[in-house]
């Protein structure tokens, strides 16, 4: 007996049990795809809807074919980007869009806390999915992380994993946390610049390096954050060069993490900045497995959710 | 025996009974959706596509909405909204679009009279429905403000209607005037500033009135139309906080009106400039519930037009 | 027996007979429409995404219609038009799509060659179709073209052809030529003004011509091809009348032509800069037609790639 999941904007408080079984149910979905099955009736006639703020073709596209995969339809619904949308016009919006009896929405919003913001406002049964909220959470990357490395090391208390890049202004960061914790690793770093580390106690069991060569000693998994170019100006480091320099992944460094060792990027990677490309596209290389999860993850989200 | 509505263009020479049978359908579809049928198959096989030259993210997810739950397919052609598309160039979208074989085309552009020139000139059994056209008609937007009434006040000789605001450059004052005349309404008054108000020659069955206060008084249903805030310096009141003490409905208005007196707006409002936030939240506000009977409304059109 | 075909980026090596089976299988698609199936199950499951750097309103539903006919979910994957999108970024961004299992890609780019590129780095089985790039192919366009000639005119043998205006930049001339050579077409004649003409050693087996009166004498095929409008300044000719004098398709060039002579054209056209209204909408016009038969082309070919 379980109460079936009603929102998910983030991993923080979620039972690991829960967790397991939404890893288990995207198992059953890439299985019964790998299968020959191209279609399943899961959610036939349920109706989702994208409200993304922020553009993301990347993730947008992976709900689209998760939701479309299991029988729903799916309507995008195109905010201007430019578009504020908060407060009392974000929550007619919501109300608007639930008068139109929508099973769910998919939200991709700049500012922390409006998935929430959503759930708490709702007055019908529409279930909320956040897609991305400023740096807060990122539930379905930090699930689709969590499946490709319990694929690989399905033993998440030997795991030690480190996170190097932007951790201060990363959603992904956070919500890899939130599941790696809940799985019981053994010990997540945290690794990148000064400027671009978030306080250490918002992450009390973390350990923080700002020198990659220690923190990627031994770790069995080692997760590359994308670098917003933009941010290159408050660093101390004077151009994309040196910042790889530092905290680039290349063979080098790659050798000193554990035997093995998984590399992964939540996309779109930028070549020679955050990664060299020999490792990107090398033999340890997970960066497309995780691809192909989000789109298992994400159909056990909405499966969880909105089947009958 | 009836003759099956072909086009939908304006509301203004429908006869009764054809206002009546979309009404009656859209409460056919209605029941169906609340029994838990989540999509009917009226219309597989057919395609509709959504030609807007004017941005309405709300409206198109409506239609889109609609047709689906009826099993069709939807195309978003999207156009880009600086196109000027008139003359030849438009009746050529439109014959390409033809040639493409479409059941329908759902249109909205800034210059009245768009939909019914394409009906004009179309060439194929194509249907061309009216999502709005200039100052002219938005036919759906009318059935589903004379649905949202009917639910409540079915008799329509009884019925004494206030629309307030900028009458003048409003499609959606219009569509609700034909359709509450054709239903046979008691009486119909239009109100706002005089800039803002039509010609009376235009409607000669209507009654005009510049204060609100009078306006409203015994008023079974109040329909307050969006201000257009671009508009707000071609009127004589200095700002937003004028015109919600002249023409906003509040509570102190709403208690001249009749008992129970329904409050409507078309959406998205303005809060604090046409409508105060605890007269559109409140009791007596139907705002969400003609969203919903939008979708429903719209179903009843498609079904009508495309079903075999 | 015939080796199916798996991606379409030209028509310049397809075997004869690989031609003439899409076209076949075209026409039953047509019928199959015009005996009122609405819709083909023969990609149900299918997934098919739009992926385009240049806009195209038009080839984009086309393709979205034909997919959706047979069955098959469309993906559009709307890349800011502003995006180089080239080198690895751009076979990441494919990379990323075949993680996402999809069955196959449909590539509009400004630069020649790029679909070609997405086949040679293809890692999974996607299907490759190229809606135009740069200069270079247009390919179901050739074969639209070469379905509506070989309604009215079925022994290719016989058959003069004139294609008109800016042949330099035209990558449906290209494919046009392709298709109409392939399928043993007579004559192949290239006209317009000097800048605008290819090297004549791209099309040894084209005759060239300036002048427009010379090339459509006797023609039973007249292809007149889009001015794009920045290209005036370019050419010798001083305005957009000037270029109609020359280079347009009146009624008395036509009478020059041979009997019945077919007008096509790409579209959208511009009336009175290449082609007359009273031709363009004249009865030897086949435009229309074209644009029908690109649905039931593009059906043909996804349906020979993709169907089990």
């Amino acid at each position: 007996m379980f109460s079936r999941l009603r929102h998910l904007t983030t991993l923080e408080n979620l039972p690991r049990e829960c967790i397991e079984r939404l890893l288990d149910r995207a198992i059953t979905m890439r299985d019964a795809c790998a299968h020959g099955t191209r279609k399943l009736d899961l959610l036939n006639g349920r109706t989702i809807l994208n409200l993304f703020f922020e553009p993301s073709t990347r993730t947008r596209t992976s709900f689209e074919l998760a939701a479309r995969r299991l029988g729903a339809d799916v309507i995008n619904f195109d905010i201007g980007f430019s578009s504020t949308a908060k407060g009392e016009e974000l929550f007619d919006t919501l109300h608007t869009l639930e008068a139109m009896h929508l099973d769910a929405i998919i939200v991709r919003h700049k500012v922390s806390g409006t998935p929430d913001e959503l759930v708490r406002h709702a007055m019908s049964g529409v279930s909320v999915i956040n897609a991305g909220d400023g740096n807060r959470a990122h539930p379905t990357q930090g699930l689709l992380d969590a499946l490709t490395i319990r694929q690989h090391r399905p033993d998440f208390s030997a795991l030690t994993v480190v996170i190097c890049g932007d951790v201060k202004h990363s959603r992904v960061a956070r919500s890899d946390v939130h599941a790696f914790t809940r799985l019981g690793a053994k010990e997540i770093r945290l690794c990148g610049p000064a400027p671009l580390m978030p306080d250490q106690q918002e992450f009390p069991d973390c350990k923080f390096y700002n020198n990659f060569d220690q923190a990627i000693e031994g770790a069995d998994v080692a997760i590359m954050l994308r670098l917003q170019k933009e941010r290159m100006s408050s660093i101390e480091l004077p151009d994309e060069a040196a910042y790889f320099r530092e905290y680039g992944l290349d063979s080098r460094r790659l050798a000193m993490a554990a035997r093995g060792c998984l590399v992964m990027h939540p996309g779109p990677i930028n070549r020679g900045i955050e990664i060299a490309p020999e490792v990107a596209d090398g033999p340890q290389s997970r960066i497309l497995e995780q691809v192909g999860n989000g789109v298992f993850v994400r159909m056990a989200v909405l499966g969880e959710m909105l089947a009958r």
